[in-house]
């Protein structure tokens, strides 16, 4: 849960602009998908706000399903290490252990990641505040094996639950439309 | 035409990153399209890219398109009197002479602006390269009376032809794959 959640009242009133400024990044680095959304309102709650986010990236064609993907950093990567990271991912890759992993682990991930960007054509993406280190690896291990078609859905599924938790850290979870404020 | 046109052996050999850093922003703050359309590498030139782009805002459903017009700045909007434009919008819309609009013109467009806004969910766009200030405001008039559908769809193709025009900028037209470099 963020600092200052937001009621879903002050959501559904929030002009475009506004909107994307705080819900432009729950999908990494595509304001489109907020962009997109935005005319859903108004929202019963964060759980109606993501699977409106959800249902959107449901409605991609794979291409766009792969953009996405492309989008997002790779786990424990170049700009994990460099600390370039939106401030959500630092905190998901963190909350996963991904910040204190031994140089063997770093290495074991940084190959795996590169045979899996090589064969699919997007970095490995995760849900990293659902595992810990060591599921991420054997996650890695198992989807490596999965066909691309196939791949580019298990990621899009991953995107969408990282995208939930965003905007549960971002909208009060108990603020329903029509409940009192 | 830029200040140095890539040829598209070049494009075809750039790696991701590389390419969303240059092809990026063909679709206003949409870097989703590029990073979807980097999977239909080697190219054959500009207008084959041209199209990549085009078929994938057309796969998009209705929400995407609008989402994407709602990416782009109101034209000769606050943004533009701010100087915060991006530099291919202040190029584009200084070409369409809207930066020398007399105060009347400007407030014209501006409740135009507003009544499309209100009515559609999402700003007028338009190809300012393709029309003059005249036609533009026309235009918006016309467009004024379409039905939200169709005008989603109307819109997406100005993006398209804005998006044609940016990389006709950005790649040499010359440059075919199999051609001498």
């Amino acid at each position: 849960m963020g600092d200052n959640p937001l009621s879903i009242h002050i959501v559904n009133k929030m002009g475009y602009e506004e909107f994307i400024k705080c819900f432009g990044n729950v999908v990494e680095h595509c304001s489109l998908c907020a962009a997109a959304v935005w005319r859903e309102r108004p929202f019963r709650d964060a759980e109606n706000m993501a699977s409106c986010f959800g249902d959107f990236i449901d409605r991609l064609p794979i291409s766009g399903k792969e953009g996405i993907l492309r989008l997002h950093p790779d786990l424990a990567g170049r700009l994990a290490q460099a600390g370039q990271l939106t401030s959500e991912s630092t905190r998901e890759q963190a909350s996963a252990g991904l910040n204190t992993m031994t140089e063997e682990e770093r290495q074991r991930m940084a190959n795996l990641n590169k045979k899996y960007k090589h064969k699919f054509g997007f970095p490995f993406v995760i849900c990293a505040r659902e595992n810990k280190k060591d599921a991420i690896l054997r996650g890695l291990e198992e989807r490596l094996e999965n066909a691309p078609q196939t791949e580019a859905i298990t990621g899009a599924n991953e995107v969408k639950k990282i995208c939930r938790l965003r905007l549960l850290d971002l909208v009060r979870p108990d603020s329903q439309l029509n409940s009192p404020l």
